[in-house]
């Protein structure tokens, strides 16, 4: 299955992706959040489209693609998780996960604008895997109970200001949590949907032009060890976000550096999550 | 005003503090979450309580003390904002706000026990003056537009694993997000109580003995200018929690350290804003 959300901020509605067609869940369903990953409704949401998926009106064409998800109780991320990636920042290699979380308000749609913070000179892209929790993970025994923890993936761009990320003294969060910093979507596919997370290219263009190539084989922590390993220092409730880094060809990797400035144009794509389009504008 | 909460994890009523009565006004409004806050919700009820307090009924004395608001969409905590505790730890002092973000599920009440995650070694205590958000703030002109943001103020316990912080790769997040990391309470206190949040004592004493010592007064960075600083970087909502960093003594500091285990109960308390008692127990 593949989730969606359609409609303007403060009355996202909640629907599904059928072929090419949005079609609208919001007489069935509330929305795809914590509650209802959290009463296994995504099992019961395959059953209901099967006897009842045709009969679904279908969303008007010029609505807004919502972020797929209901924001989350919490956006936990892994920075420098491809060893490209790590070299191209200056930073070691990791030997374990670097962890920190972004401001749920930083969500957006996949084709809202990207704004860009005031006094802002280093904006920059991150197309990253992200996944959703759909059931609780605390102290997860092994990959596989972690694995079993996963409602589905998507396409997140970790936006970043690297000045105010790195130059404003202290830990990352001033320049990961400004507002539309964490686009999600345009869906959310279900494990069914991806055959392996882990063998998945990612790209940016900024303007047409390449920025970013990667694939999530070169991780260095996969998505299972990523589950298994959060959930030893916190618990993951259904519905929070895990993005799990990017790949090389950040705007900072770039010799010389390339920051975002309004009117450019930001793309990014995985295969098989679809693509993300952002116009940059002003904040 | 004093806003409680009170009743089992995830029944949780909102209620007054009349004196040393807690009352509650769940026949009245839902909770005082990020809707209550948003609709000025704060001046209806002074209005409500002077009609109508005295009519409200008791909650029964054996009641559980919830967190004295609803889980916060974010929480935004202040590193090394009292300069003498800096210095305890060994960092120079910052020239801006140090900032970072906590699981919001790790809020738990004020008599809650503190859970001792697995593993740990070093888990810390950090007593600290937080405020919860009001009114949005966003690119806030000024300090007092910033201070116009804030709903009221509470005592928050910054519980840290220092080994899961300093230890484990990068960002402080692990050691910062654990389940119960953040009581909060036994109430929110609205502005008009403090006469001056920035002339505040903070304890805390475990097993009866003082360990921190401080006052507001000693901030590096005010609540007016945190809220003021912190909206160039991120909008801050209704209901999101701010905590403004600890004054010295916490465990790290001590020679030798001291770390909490099993059977400790640590108290602390902030003038005009109460005091929280927790039993630390096994995760």
């Amino acid at each position: 299955m593949k989730l969606i959300r359609f409609g303007e901020r403060g009355s996202e509605k909640p629907g599904v992706l059928m072929g090419n067609d949005r079609r609208d869940c919001s007489a069935h369903v509330a929305d795809w959040n914590a509650a209802f990953f959290r009463a296994d409704g995504l099992r019961e949401l395959a059953t209901f489209l099967e006897v009842e998926g045709a009969r679904l009106p279908a969303v008007p064409p010029d609505t807004r693609w919502a972020p797929c998800v209901a924001r989350p109780g919490k956006i936990v991320c892994v920075g420098l998780n491809y060893a490209d990636h790590a070299a191209e920042t200056g930073a070691p290699i990791p030997t374990e996960p670097v962890i920190f979380l972004k401001a749920p308000n930083s969500v957006c749609g996949p084709f809202d604008p990207l704004l860009i913070p005031r006094g802002s000179q280093k904006m920059d892209w991150e197309v990253e895997l992200a996944l959703v929790i759909g059931r609780e993970a605390r102290y997860v025994p092994d990959e596989t109970a972690a694995a079993a923890c996963v409602a589905g993936y998507c396409l997140a761009n970790d936006v970043s200001e690297r000045a105010f990320q790195r130059e404003h003294g202290g830990q990352w969060t001033k320049g990961k949590s400004c507002d539309t910093f964490c686009p999600l979507g345009p869906f959310l596919a279900t494990p069914d949907e991806i055959a392996d997370p882990q063998a998945l290219a990612l790209t940016t263009d900024v303007n047409g032009e390449r920025m970013q190539s990667g694939n999530t084989r070169t991780m260095l922590f996969t998505v299972r060890f990523l589950v298994h390993y959060l959930s030893q220092f916190l618990t993951l409730e259904p519905g929070d976000l895990v993005s799990t880094g990017t790949p090389p060809g950040v705007g900072m990797g770039h010799q010389p550096p390339r920051f975002l400035k309004a009117g450019d144009i930001v793309e990014q794509a995985i295969d098989g999550l679809g693509r993300q389009r952002h116009h940059c504008l002003p904040a």
